[in-house]
């Protein structure tokens, strides 16, 4: 009953202890990436990243993932792979199985599993009036390093390698999910438009009092940038959350605003939050 | 602790029993399917049927799948999706995620995964000199579907169906399994070289007897034309492995030689059985 990983038809995972949580994602060169600007490492870097970070949204602890590529031929797939690997190592989320195919773009589609001893996963639907909304950390990051690339800056940049390098949050995930957080999500799309969909599913309404723009980056950047993969919280109990994160060595979670009952209720310090966010384009 | 599976960063499933079996496989229109002669539908029944054939290869039971697509603009994707919930529901194999992207060629990234209660998996890796070889059916239907299809037979025609519609062979990988077989693979590329690569894994050579030519294939069909998905088995109780096939109602499985111990003993008829076989073409 031992684990295997290489040269089956399916690899083989010693048993999962509580909730399976899995998610894919795919990443396209050209649409996720731009190839101008970075290397092709950047791309299986971030494709595992991005997927691990779902996990970290549930609270999650990454067991493995797989990987499926297509390339058109000529592609330097060792690069690829060491991006890949990079990102599996740094989120202790091994690569346990693959596959390759031909293709005309460069993707990378990357499936990750992960499981949930104790306390069940945290959705994004349990936010409750009352409860504190919180994020990991200040927002803007990824979007101000792409801006400064593109505008010269090189590729270890401080806020370039948020962009190249974005780092999942899981020991945050999994220590919101010890502490009892009700609500959870990873801000990959922008809080503009990330928050909206976090109180749709909670069918709850927020007053925000602050956004947390990171150093470099501009507001907007913080609301409609995505890439940031921070946590958006929802706690009842901050203080135990705080505590916890203190406890753990974390960094202290951010308070941006409250959840309140009316789901229409949706505001940056008394105005209008708009529903506005990134979207991938080629 | 319930099961989610819509809407959130990831997919919650209830606890897995015993080990935990995981495989992705990738499809590209053009080099998995021909668009010439088969409808995008078939693209998304394939994918997810060979997916979860890995699963059948380890004797696991089907719990998900979860599915990453890329497509140009204007793509059918809802042809596309038939296909893949016609192969999710006959197999029993629910799709609880997935993403979608823009790209050149339509691509489908399929990634199941499964659980093995009681007994571990099989591999490839454990036939033992004086096994018996069996298969779960006669060979080559794919490959003379594809043929009968391009020299103008119907879509409904039975051996173009078996092209278009793999059918992997779970029940009887479970019940391979539970009879104690020694190793075990899916027949995806041919058997004249996914047996090599089990007898390579295994350390063994093979001496054939015959290979069983389904109606209306070639032999080449049968030993190098690929997709058949019937089940390769190495059993050292060959009539317990027939007893358990005959209680389920499963078509008794087929012997076609034995497992020896010299590896470079390999052999059909006498004569030496060569490594060849399918690979996926643009």
């Amino acid at each position: 009953m031992g684990e295997r990983h290489i040269g089956d038809d399916a690899a083989v995972l010693a048993p999962f202890v509580g909730q399976a949580v899995i998610s894919t994602d795919v990443a396209v060169l050209g649409v996720h990436l731009d190839s101008e600007y970075f290397p092709l490492e950047d791309l299986g870097f971030k494709a595992v990243a991005a997927a691990v970070s779902d996990l970290a949204a549930m609270g999650a602890r990454p067991r493995g993932c797989v990987v499926a590529v297509t390339a058109p031929e000529g592609t330097d797939l060792e690069e690829l792979h060491r991006g890949m690997a990079d990102a599996s190592i740094v989120t202790n989320c091994p690569i346990v199985g693959g596959d390759l195919a031909q293709g005309r773009d460069v993707t990378v589609a990357v499936t990750v599993f992960g499981e949930c001893p104790g306390r069940g996963a945290l959705y994004r639907s349990g936010a409750q009036p009352g409860d504190e909304l919180l994020v990991t950390g200040a927002l803007g990051r990824s979007a101000a390093g792409l801006r400064r690339r593109r505008a010269g800056a090189s590729l270890s940049d401080e806020l370039v390698v948020a962009h190249r390098r974005p780092w999942p949050r899981l020991v945050e995930g999994m220590a919101a999910r010890g502490a009892g957080a009700h609500a959870m999500m990873d801000l990959s799309d922008g809080l503009g438009l990330d928050l909206h969909r976090f109180a749709d599913a909670s069918g709850v309404g927020f007053v925000l009092s602050d956004v947390p723009v990171a150093d470099g980056a501009t507001m907007d950047e913080a609301i409609s940038g995505g890439e940031d993969y921070e946590l958006l919280i929802a706690a009842d109990d901050a203080a135990r959350l705080r505590l916890v994160f203190q406890d753990r060595g974390l960094r202290a979670p951010l308070k941006i605003g409250v959840v309140v009952k009316d789901v229409t209720q949706r505001t940056l310090r008394g105005e209008e939050f708009e529903r506005r966010g990134w979207q991938h384009q080629l």
